[in-house]
Formats: structure tokens, sequence, C-alpha cells
């Protein structure tokens, strides 16, 4: 199994939980993590990469447990003292998570790509996978709303999602180039399966299948690509999948992440509160429980995940043998 | 007395010192810190003012009371996960301090002037002096050593000043403009004294007078211009004052630094521990307690410093009434 190669797609907090247990039931060095990078912005006067940070503190055993994102054993001082400067303090901003901030910063500056400052950092961590973003490139999730596009920290932190979501873009993402480590990934011979995580579909992984590069390189790619519904009966367990579903007009249900899907997945996990709509997917469903509350949920999850891309064949290859 | 304007040039801690002093002994917004620049330097992509930042901290009673420098009440998480990534620690930074470094970086990269963002900085934390940055410009000190030139943190952090210094040169002092509201201060008719700090006179106050159009401004202002002698019985209080005069084979000795500041001066403040030399030099001396252990030591020292400089003619008026 050593020569065994998993890829996940990712955005935060449900996508890095359940690559936390992709890594620990995996042979080191076997998971390679893409990242969406279009949540990425510049605040004060710092590079922060939201996805790629929860990603790294995630695999690191450093992200705070309670929150899913930020370090754990985290001190505000800088936060408190910012504010006494009269700097902006919306963003919450952790004294060890700054040291991510400058360095990126720094190294970004110096002309170094976001990939090899991730790579280092996480190898600097011993972090046992490769967390690659999915571009080098700038792009920018733009939210659109009755009052005109938002930058998408504006809309995701400051007004805390509470606008109603008309539209989304991904400022950029048509020209960005995909890194060449994630194109060699799922290019890679022994590439065994792709795993969406349950992440945001029209904000985390969206901006990944909206570089086309990744996009191509997935349709072609040899493994079967499985997705994991972040919907538990038809509700997110976390941010506002849901909410931004009901405002795009679409149902909120695991059926129409399979249909967001299509053309990309060979197969969906679905929770066993949706297990009512089992008859209703036309492509191989996994019904399971996908809360990841504790480790062995990640690791369990996990593992099912992987034991049923295993018995899917992918889509066009089956066509092919037809 | 409120239409009483004081100057004062000033380094790092001793500086600040005094200069907090003057400022509890005099009306609000009469005093005026002049402040060196040719510490600043760019660590970890930021920029760092160490005597303003000082500066600031102390006069607005945030400064650490057993080091002098940095905030009282800080804490060091960010230190802990710089050095975690790999990053430079020789330089500490507190996660408070890095609020001023952030935000500073921040407005000079948007292209704000230093005295600008200083001022605002000062405004906000309610200090009710004008800190003003000797220049907007570039100034760096260089300290020459038998094994060549060394960036003056380099030298005086992270080699803790051991290497001997056989010259000392500030780059770009001589191109250097002036902040316009330092000359003003020093063309102020209101002047009534200008005090040298007790700070390094060879590191902290000589980028200064090297700024061509201070040094016009201070020969030709109005009040008379008094330095406090940073030496004690012939020794420094702090730092590496007397170890550097002896590097450049100056006599470690109140007299010595009488004739460093010789043509800027009209009076020296040395402490009592150096009494034997009252008779020895060539300008009003005032001899005193310079130690300042307590508040209340700063500003008795500010007080007998601005009376003594009031019993003083200004050299070149006393020339003009002859």
């Amino acid at each position: 199994m050593t020569s065994t190669s998993i890829v996940s797609l990712s955005g935060g907090v449900g996508g890095a939980k359940l690559s936390l247990g992709l890594l620990r039931v995996l042979p080191p060095d076997s998971l390679t993590v893409i990242v969406n990078t279009a949540d990425d912005f510049t605040h004060l006067g710092l590079r922060i990469a939201p996805d790629i940070d929860t990603t790294v503190y995630t695999l690191a055993n450093l992200v705070n447990p309670l929150t899913g994102w930020g370090r754990r054993d985290e001190t505000w001082t800088f936060m408190a003292a910012t504010a006494a400067l009269g700097g902006e303090t919306w963003f919450r901003l952790g004294d060890g998570d700054l040291a991510m901030h400058v360095e990126r910063t720094r190294r970004l500056a110096s002309g170094e790509p976001l990939s090899r400052i991730t790579a280092d950092i996480a190898q600097r961590l011993k972090i046992p996978a490769n967390i690659i973003p999915m571009t080098d490139d700038v792009v920018a999730t733009l939210v659109g709303t009755a009052s005109g596009e938002l930058a998408f920290q504006d809309y995701f932190v400051r007004q805390q999602c509470a606008p109603c979501v008309t539209a989304l873009r991904f400022n950029g993402a048509e020209s960005a180039r995909a890194v060449p480590q994630a194109i060699a990934a799922l290019q890679n011979p022994a590439l065994a399966a792709v795993v969406i995580c349950p992440s945001n579909p029209y904000l985390s992984i969206d901006p990944i299948l909206a570089i086309p590069a990744l996009k191509a390189s997935l349709r072609h790619c040899r493994a079967p690509v499985v997705a994991v519904s972040p919907l538990i009966g038809g509700k997110a367990v976390k941010g506002p999948t849901a909410k931004i579903m009901a405002e795009l007009d679409l149902s909120v249900s695991a059926l129409e992440i399979a249909r967001h899907y299509a053309g990309v997945i060979d197969g969906l996990v679905v929770d066993v509160g949706d297990r009512h709509l089992a008859e209703q997917f036309e492509l191989p469903v996994l019904l399971t429980e996908t809360l990841m509350t504790s480790l062995a949920d990640r690791e369990r999850l996990a593992l099912e995940v992987l034991r049923f891309a295993g018995t899917l064949t992918k889509a066009g290859q089956q066509a092919e043998g037809r």
C-alpha cells in the first residue's frame, strides 16, 4: 500500500478534519491535499490564507479543537494592542497564528510562490502529507449580493454570512495556473482515489474546480473521484452551505450536491440522516455517519471513503470498457 | 508657562526616561521629542523603529519597567511559533509590540511617512507630546569592526555589542531631510530649551546631528542646548557607551562628552559621581544625580535640567551681545 496515493480537495474546517482522518489511516507521504486559496486576502498588510492555515494546523495537531481553525493554546495580545492603536480587529489574528502570516508575507514579498512556502512550513511542522494550494496565482472569491459584490472575508467574517447571496465569482480562476505538484498528484499512476472533502461546494470546492487545469486533470485522472456531502439531514454541519443553497434557489439536499458535482465525481458519500434519498441518486452512494466529532470519527470516515472508492469504477473507463 | 516649548533629542531607554520626566513636569503639548531612527531596520518583513517604540511606550506608560524597552504585560507566543516555523528569533518581538510593527509596516507600504504614522500612534495612545522621527528618509547606522561593517542591530542585538568598534557611519544621513515639524519645533520662538538626553552620544545622538538641517537648526535655535552626560563615575548606566568610547581611543569621561558636543551645547549636566572633573569643563556644568531609577528621579532630573537651561545664555547670542 506504500505506493498508493490519495488526493483530497479541501476548504477549511470540515475538509481539514477528513484530510486528517485520511492522513492517519494512510501510510506516510501518500496523501496530497489540494487546498482552496480563493478565501485568501491581505489584511493589516499581511497575506492570510485561511484554508491553508486550517489545513496545516489540523494536520500538525496544532489546531484549536474548539473552533476547528486557529491554534490551540493561543494568546491574543496582538489583537488587543492593535485595537489600542485603532487598527482593524474584525478578523481575529492570534499571536501564534501571526507567525504564519508574517513568515508567508515576508517570503511572498521576496518572490517565493505560496506552494513552496506552504511545503516548507508543512515539512518544518513534520506533517507527513503534501499540502498544495490550488494555485500560486491570486484568485479571489467575490460574493454577489443585492447591494453589490463583497470581498469574501467581508461577507464571511465581517458580515458573518448575513447578506443574501445572489452569485459567486472566482476572480482570476479562469487564467490561474494550477500548481504543477497538484497536477502531478492527479496524474500519478499510483493514484487510488480523489476525495472531495465535505467542505462547502460553492465557496470552497468550486474555486478549485474553476481552475481549468485542475478540472481537466480531475476529469482525466485514472482514479475514482468521491465526494462527501457536507449536508446531514438536509442541513449543514457548519457554515453557510445550506443558507447559500437556499439563496441560490437550489434544493438543500444531498441530491443537489450530487447534481452539482455531476461529471466530476464517480460516487457520493451521504449521511445516514439522508437515507430517505438513497433510491434517487443516479450514481453510486455510500450511506454512513459523516459527522466528525472525534478523531476516531475522522479515521473511520476516511477508511470508509477509501473502501467505497475502491469499489468504484472510474466513469470514463467504465464507458470505454463497455 | 503654557506657551513654553521644550525639545529633547533622544535615543532609546535612557533618553525616553528623561523625556518622560520632561513630559510630566511640563504643561501638556509643550514637549517635542526628536528621536533617532538610524537603528531602524526591516526584520521578518516588518519595519522596526526601536527608539521610536521605546519613546512611545515610555511616554504612554506602556513600557516594560524591568527592561526599559518593549511593553509591560507582554506575551511571547508569536516568537515561539516563529521559532517552530524556523524563523529568526534573535531579535525578540513581543505579541503586543508586533501591533506597532505591523501597523507601521502597513502604513509605510501605503506611502505614509513615518512621522505621520508616529504622530497618529502617539495621539491614539493619548501621549501629550510630539514624538518626531529625525527623518522620514532611511538612515542606517553601520558599525565598523575589524571584520568589516555590521548592520546596527546585528552588532547591537545579535552580537550584543561584542565586536570592537573601529568607526561609525550613518548611511544616508548627509542627504536625509529633517521632518519639517522637527525644524519648526527648533525654530519656535517659544522654545525655552533643547535637552540632549543621556542617550549614547555616538550611536543615538550623532545620527540626529548628522542630518544637516537638524544640526543647523540646533546651532541657530534661540534657546540654550543642554546635554545630560550618559556617564556616571566614568561608566555607562546601560549599553555600550563606555566600551565604544574606549574602542574609539577616547577617554571615558564626561570631559570627552563635553568635547564631543562642543559647538552644539551651551551647558552640560554631569553626575555627582564625576564631580572631581568639575573644574576642568570649559562650559557651564550642573552637577547632580543623573541616575533615573524611579519616576521621581526622572521628574527631578527633568526639572533640574530645565532650571539649569534657564540660567544659560545661548552661546551665539552671548557673543552677539558682547
